[in-house]
């Protein structure tokens, strides 16, 4: 059978290259570059050395941050309040680059590396299913329940060295969204986490005590300026992950739900990816008609439950977009983030869109609202809870 | 006619004491306090001054806690994701001593000091007539359309001496829950509010460089101790508010929609409320069932709107009430809130109500989760959208 | 002032042309069509006779079934579960026209004939003013309070005569999508309308014994064939008012909530549009995968609310119509409609889109569904609410 | 082992009971009253004969309406808009009953006799595991795969005699609430449901042809009175059941989306839920206020999808339960019914707690609504899209 594998570089993944091969299986490595840090051509060199027939590097930066990250920004994704999506977003974007590498190579079947107890089993088959319904879907660490002491003596066979005392002691994943860290102490959710857990943000003893202004620019929703210079949702998160991260920002410590059911202790680092979210809602303040914005508020928490579900391909996904996009029609503005030790909080906002208007909020000169309007306003908004009240009294 | 007034000792409800007064009316002074700084002796002077047949003064702090602050902390109510409905809350508690001032009067009507382009003549309005449909509403802020100069010299006409330079040029509003800063130079929503906008809480450069951590502990979702010391919701609120202030937490500065049409510019500081909203919501996270507590963060957002738009004495606010109260039964527990310059976050939470189970989360030993009964799922879950992929490909 | 009145021929409108002539004012009478009954020759007749300057009729019927129409059945809309917004699509349709009118005869201002206790006062004034914000818009039958009697004799002093013994005891409104009628004896909620209260349909005692299929054709969710024969949506709803009006059904008695806080007893007639429908939820019901018909229930709710309140120009209508339109591709496939005295009823739907699959779902031979699956499913679906239960019951 | 199994009389259970005998377990089987038609008498026979170590039948009629049907009518619970919960209603209270069961037999599992791809697993197996993680739960059907032929030989051999001819074609479940019918012809959804697909109702042209009405009284939302008879929930269903059936009224054809993942096609009779439905929701149109109707439709889409999955033992449910039950404070009245050949309607309805009121919406005599209020009311309610609007249109 010819099969694709995600392929990560790591332990697991390379032990399912060479068990694969030993089996009989041709195996193709496919490993996709999200923007997160890695030592690829040493994984590249692990994946041939575990006997893959083909290794696919996948630059998926570009679509990831067009087609992935932009709809997140604009639904202000984040699963229960907390999460932004890190893992969730990038796993139909891999899926559907797995897929185009099996068409490519006539691959009879798609492997992922995950475990039976996490989400990402879910996106990955399903978006891969939804994609190529003819594709098996191999689940190989779930279905040998390899330990790790397998995969290092199965490595070891051929001559693959991997230097298990400096793995870490989480399970981490990382994307230019922002990085994950699960497993190891923080298991304990009444554990402070230590510094370990994290790998991009300063502590805040670290941080820059001078505070520093970013200006973003937005165009239809989307970051296109930073400070006045052009740039792309790509550029602007690699900026402000910098940044961010210099200044402390961008930590989360959460408990989550997962679709298997059960409770999961996170910890996230998402510097660049929540200032973009705390921007983007500011301009959305400033300028969103209020019915559209409560009810956006309510979508914005189907759409995150959605992703995180793993149901990206689905009809519901592009019915909740095709609302979303249309919020954001003309969505153009700066926002001023100020960044101190620490944090990042809007401190202005303005846009040629903006529905704030001085003239009618003043309470200063130049006030241009009639407030004699608001009798009979008061009176029959209050109506209904004001009768009910009454009825409610007289049956007393 | 006898008039309630609610009275604030400023210079609008003073002015508005003496032209009842002047216009032949029975004015009953009627003073809440709920928590806010004050000078109550010479607010009272002056309500005395200006005419006022009586001065009510209301310590309405215990049952503002329990009644409007608990149901609040319950519901993690912010209006629009932001602002924890400081002044929302404290309307409905004050017309109901308005009203019971009122009976025991014998008064003919009730009277507040809003202006007709706010939020909260809604709120007093709806919830007066609610409470008493006989009662008159009056609004003579509003009706009147006093001028600052009309207002003082109506005073000084009455010897009554308020020192305008001393006046702050924002609108403020403040009770125990937090505090509200609008008008003035923060109208303009590109410019960053100024020092003088905060009245509560530290500056960054202020707050001790000591991070120092706090334990928050909950029964039944209310808390009920801080650092292992039993207190009440009110007294938990003072002390937070006290070291949040210090440490510089707890602003806000938010663009909202008011009900009355138009978008707004409002600073806010609430470093108690919200400490308490955010280790409330961390246990709940780790104790809450996963669709109770996905159900209840739409029912929180139609909550927070009721309030805001002040409607608390409505059939709907039981009745997500009632909801909410159900979903805090047996939420007990602690959280660790860790106070750093300028922000506080959970690290830690327990609970004998945890559903977060180390056993079925673990990816270490003691592992009880059974992987294979992933495979059954993820096809089942995912068959829906997997068919509906499947038909359109077919189609095309 | 130049006036463009929206003139319905009626008493009450025609009243209004004779006083703001009398005023000085030039009124353009605009009657809109919209495919309900009525005397355009005599209406005609007797605006001019008011003194009209211009009278425009306007054939609004093929954009109201495609702007208008449309959407509302691709969104399934009723009001509170049951009415299916007659007067309120065609307010803003009505409103657009107005605006055109205005436009090119330069009026000032736009005049309904609303009364001051009902929505269309609402729906109208807020699509004219969304539309055109420099319009004055008018109400004068709200802000003058006529009585019947002096609409009479004003009447009467231009000569025209107007059988008030002729005139219904109901105020009615009707167009293509259905019949409207409240006031006189209706207004006890407690008495059966009576017989005189329907204008378009059968009493059951009158419709065929014989029961009729229809198939009606859908292509993207709108009606494109009635057995067999191409038709659009206006043509559709013609033939099904014809054979729904026989047949007895399309009735409708409801108590509803009007948007300025009071409760009214309506009757409504809607054969056409309650069998397209119908028709139209049964194809759904086939083809469209079950998360997205879930969340459409609810955008469904909010679609219906707002277009009843009259918000039908704003940004959130936009959004919700972005993700109903979404939900509509590929919606073709056939309905099955059963016609029996009294009730139309789905008896069959066959699509291309089907998500129904019969070798999913039988019980017979041909099974495809892999029972096995749902072992892991249901142990993983129950997982939350039986570990919340085992962890209740563990505290007691 | 011992085992409580869920036993309906027919062949699959008693071939079920039959299996396990041999196999050496004891089983107990425990076959529950909810109101259906069935040959008691004959099923225990056939269950001894199987051999059953005992059998319990349970009477469950009362606690059935009480604890499900009571709060399915409150919340006015249909899934999709359409299914009453005929046996989604039913299984929580069966499972609660057998674990009755098991407790007092000391048993060590219990078995229910679904199949692998039906919901009815699920809300077995939740339901029991939610109310007794200890007890094993077992899905013979499902697990043994067993087919017909397999049943009867096994039954034959211990002198078991099912008149398969006899059998109907179709899979049927039946209690108080209703009777559904699936599997046979009605797999194919373009064909109309044969007569023979129903049990309970009259065909059209069997019903009468005089009409009948009958009052159904409420107390706090549920039935009290049937035509100024007290009765309760229970009769009133029985009752109305009888007469439903004989006008023709109540079937329902449909396709569903089963939880695991498949559509079905379904035929149901439910003439006395459903005319309880119509009348209660005539009532809270009458007597609830506005926001709570709107926000409370909301919920009962969600309560209908909860129960429907089998999650009726999870603390959501207790806390929509909470909702919807103080919704229903005070919802006394009486709603006038109207039966037809083939058709149920409201005609009449009044209450003490109404919050119609003639005087406000009244065009005759006696007015008391001031529609000088709403002038300010329409243009601040339209504020919003307004304001959008003409800013949109000032960018363009």
């Amino acid at each position: 059978m010819k099969i694709v594998l995600a392929y990560s570089g790591g332990l697991d993944t390379t032990a399912v290259v060479a068990r694969y091969t030993d089996e009989g299986h041709e195996v193709v490595a496919a490993y996709g570059e999200l923007g997160q840090p890695g030592e690829l051509e040493q994984a590249s060199a692990r994946a041939m050395a575990a006997g893959a027939a083909a290794l696919e590097v996948l630059d998926l930066r570009e679509g990831f941050a067009r087609d992935y990250l932009g709809p997140a920004l604009k639904a202000n994704a984040t699963y229960e309040g907390r999460y932004p999506l890190v893992s969730a977003l990038s796993r139909p974007c891999i899926s559907a680059a797995l897929v185009d590498v099996a068409r490519r190579h006539g691959a009879d079947a798609v492997a992922h590396g995950c475990t039976g107890k996490g989400n990402d089993q879910v996106r990955f088959e399903v978006s891969i299913r939804a994609l190529a319904p003819d594709l098996d879907v191999l689940a190989p660490i779930r279905d040998w329940q390899l330990s790790r002491d397998d995969s290092m003596r199965l490595l070891e066979s051929k001559g693959i060295a991997i230097d298990v005392t400096k793995r870490s002691p989480y399970s981490i994943d990382e994307n230019v969204w922002g990085r994950a860290c699960e497993a190891g102490v923080i298991e304990d959710p009444w554990a402070a986490p230590p510094e370990e857990a994290f790998g991009w943000t300063n502590p805040l003893a670290a941080a820059p005590t001078t505070p520093r202004e970013v200006v973003v620019g937005f165009t239809g929703g989307l970051p296109t300026a930073l400070d006045g210079e052009a740039t792309d949702l790509l550029g602007a998160l690699e900026a402000l992950n910098s940044i961010g991260s210099e200044y402390g920002t961008g930590r989360l410590d959460v408990i989550e739900n997962r679709l298997v059911g059960i409770k999961s202790r996170e910890v996230y680092e998402a510097p660049g990816a929540l200032a973009l979210l705390e921007a983007h809602r500011s301009l959305e303040d400033l300028c969103m008609e209020r019915d559209l914005l409560h009810e956006k508020a309510r979508v914005e928490i189907r759409w995150a439950e959605l992703v995180y579900n793993g149901q990206w391909f689905s009809p519901l996904r592009e019915a909740l977009d095709a609302f979303v996009e249309s919020s954001q029609a003309g969505l153009d503005g700066e926002v001023r983030l100020r960044y101190e030790a620490g944090r990042v909080t809007t401190v202005g906002r303005r846009s040629p869109a903006a529905l704030y208007d001085e003239s009618l909020a003043t309470y200063g000169d130049g006030d241009t609202f009639d407030q004699s309007d608001s009798t009979g306003f008061v009176k029959l908004f209050g109506l209904p809870v004001v009768h009910a009240a009454s009825v409610r009294e007289a049956r007393r």
